[in-house]
């Protein structure tokens, strides 16, 4: 099937299209900052990990060079950090600032120039990026998030354009609500039968409805929100 | 499984999505101003055939009568019709103007009001609208195509802020590109290999795809168009 | 100066904006389903009046033949009339969602029409539309009034990529918030120093100031609301 | 009047607006990379100049504290820098990306928040972002230019939300074209008659009419583009 990288890879959303790709047959590469927590994650799905700060250009070349390693085509990248620094304008620190932006969407462009220079060649692939409501309105008291899930989705935009007649299949995915955590299962029963929490599994079929969508119909964007969510 | 509604059927997309819903155990109600061409749709899918002028409330409660009468619960209803006036704003008729208004958006409400009336009491059903790239842009010498489908874009989002919280599924499918047509032969060969035209079997499985998202996880919206088409 | 219509008359933005045209020199058609009201804003304008029914047709052709008697140039037509229905989709009467819709949208339509084949031929002119947050967002129970507001945006947007480019300027004017009425004293003394409700004069001076817009840099719409509404 | 600030001043749009700020008895705090370039700005409006990288906190922090030593409140705050590099995605420099999304976007950052700090107190002011159609759309082969304006345009409408009820007006001015430069002596012949480029003076009486707003009725974006402009 090839190989399909997850950046900012965990669980979560993450863990749930890790299982699901390898259950499709892909070689998985996932990295993250921090790669142990990855280890029960990596046994379930045979998958290569790589310690990435995503934000940094080399980092992510190494990354790529660890599928390029295995020798199989890339077929799909998918890119979810973020960072979020809270609070009103006048309260932030601009370092803290800066390194938010830079993880939300410099490094997504840093994974897209990555893989579109390895899938470019094969005129087919999918680039898929985790998006948020931040990415789509601005709100208040949240002005670095907004700029970067902002950039963000004007990188998936411009790249739809510029790839999808190239044959690579963008996607950015408008994440609108709170996601059920498994690990906290105070939750999972109070959430059980209400349904007011993204599930991680729900949203992942939607990335791999994208990756069935023929080129015929494609979308770029779908926003997703629990039934109760207001917006 | 119960009942499913399309208004607007015909061949292309309801046709696709008539014989899905069959295939998937639904009951189906096809309703069109001319149903003499949905004879061999109809054998295909054991289906109930309404003529209907959309726009017109009587004639619209005239088809939901007939899903009441089948005794099962009403699942789905799907609005396709479209009317559209090309031209200069000082070239068009305001008798046809107004015609293509009704029909494009306010049948759409009169179609999504027979549904409510059904699913709110059921807490669930899935209402859809098949739109156009046309909703969200007004194009030059389009004047009257956009003023119905803006109207149609405005009615589904009202509604997936009022209906989503009652457990009713709303979708709007933004359709940009033409949409392949499967009687005219030379288009299929002619397009065979370069998808450029919307596959309505393809279309048709994004409306399948929203049927299939569980209530934590709901999109409103997706825009489909061919991997080559300009927006 | 030439002439200026404005269509759904009465006190507030269109009283300001009637004064305010009047106070640059143009002739004033004010047209409104009921002109008794205006009897003071006539005397005030010198303005000739005219009932019409805004999604009538005839109506609308009755309105500016009143304006072609006067033997100016036609400058400027205003759009304001709007119909709500509130309520839940399953409340709704059909035929006032259908007399809403054809007010509110095609009224502006039949206006646009008739203000374009005058202003075409002079390559200038003014088309300008009263619209309302419901024209951007849908919000729950306000269904009919995000049909026919989206429904005037979607008009408004399509004309000014059509007669922008033949030197008719077009404007929508989103107001967003409640417009502070002069007739009720408790209101003004509540506002006077809060500034919580849209003051219609300022609303006014923002239709003159794309009035003054050289052609070289025209804006075709802006949002306008309190500092303090949510948006 | 008080103390108005641009950052990334020049002659174009910044000089009108300089001009026009000085007409109206600003004091000019004018800040550019280099200001060598602005010593005739500077005698006209008796400005005050100073240095600064507008990606640079430490810089930015200077430019205000020029501000702070006159000793009158700020009044106005402008961000005009922008940064793009062109090119399809596996041609960018990953540098130069990172470099002119910092430029574009964090700058604004980096000045919206010295500017709020003294703004907040009194209750007052204005903060004015210098945007790009690239903010709304995203082009392809501009994926950096989007991520840049994309952020920019995510952050003024983070602070509209933000800053407006506590009595600071957000403007961010959507530019669609080319902008007419006075220093090209053959532009200004060539446009003169067609106004097909935005003319700076007519950009500049944008950002004044927002400062005129009162704050009954404020708007937080326009968009401006020639008359003859595709979009």
């Amino acid at each position: 099937m090839g190989i399909a990288i997850i950046i900012g890879a965990g669980e979560g959303l993450s863990g749930s299209l890790a299982r699901k790709l390898h259950a499709r047959g892909y070689q998985l590469i996932l990295a993250a900052r921090n790669t142990a927590k990855l280890i029960n994650l990596q046994k379930e799905t045979d998958a290569t990990l790589v310690s990435c700060d995503a934000s940094n250009a080399t980092d992510m070349e190494r990354v790529f060079a660890a599928a390029d390693a295995i020798g199989e085509p890339l077929k799909i990248a998918i890119y979810n950090p973020s960072a979020r620094v809270r609070g009103g304008i006048t309260d932030l620190d601009p370092q803290a600032v800066k390194s938010a932006i830079l993880i939300t969407g410099y490094g997504a462009f840093l994974m897209a120039q990555q893989a579109a220079k390895r899938m470019i060649p094969n005129g087919k692939g999918a680039i898929l990026f985790t998006g948020a409501s931040a990415g789509v309105k601005g709100y208040p008291n949240s002005s670095t998030f907004a700029m970067g899930k902002f950039a963000l989705r004007g990188l998936a935009q411009s790249l739809a354009r510029e790839l999808h007649p190239q044959g690579i299949h963008i996607g950015h995915f408008v994440i609108d609500g709170g996601i059920r955590n498994s690990n906290r299962a105070e939750h999972i029963e109070l959430e059980k039968n209400l349904d007011t929490m993204l599930d991680p599994e729900a949203i992942a079929d939607n990335y791999l409805h994208f990756l069935d969508q023929p080129r015929s119909s494609w979308a770029w964007e779908i926003e997703l929100r629990p039934w109760v969510e207001k917006f």
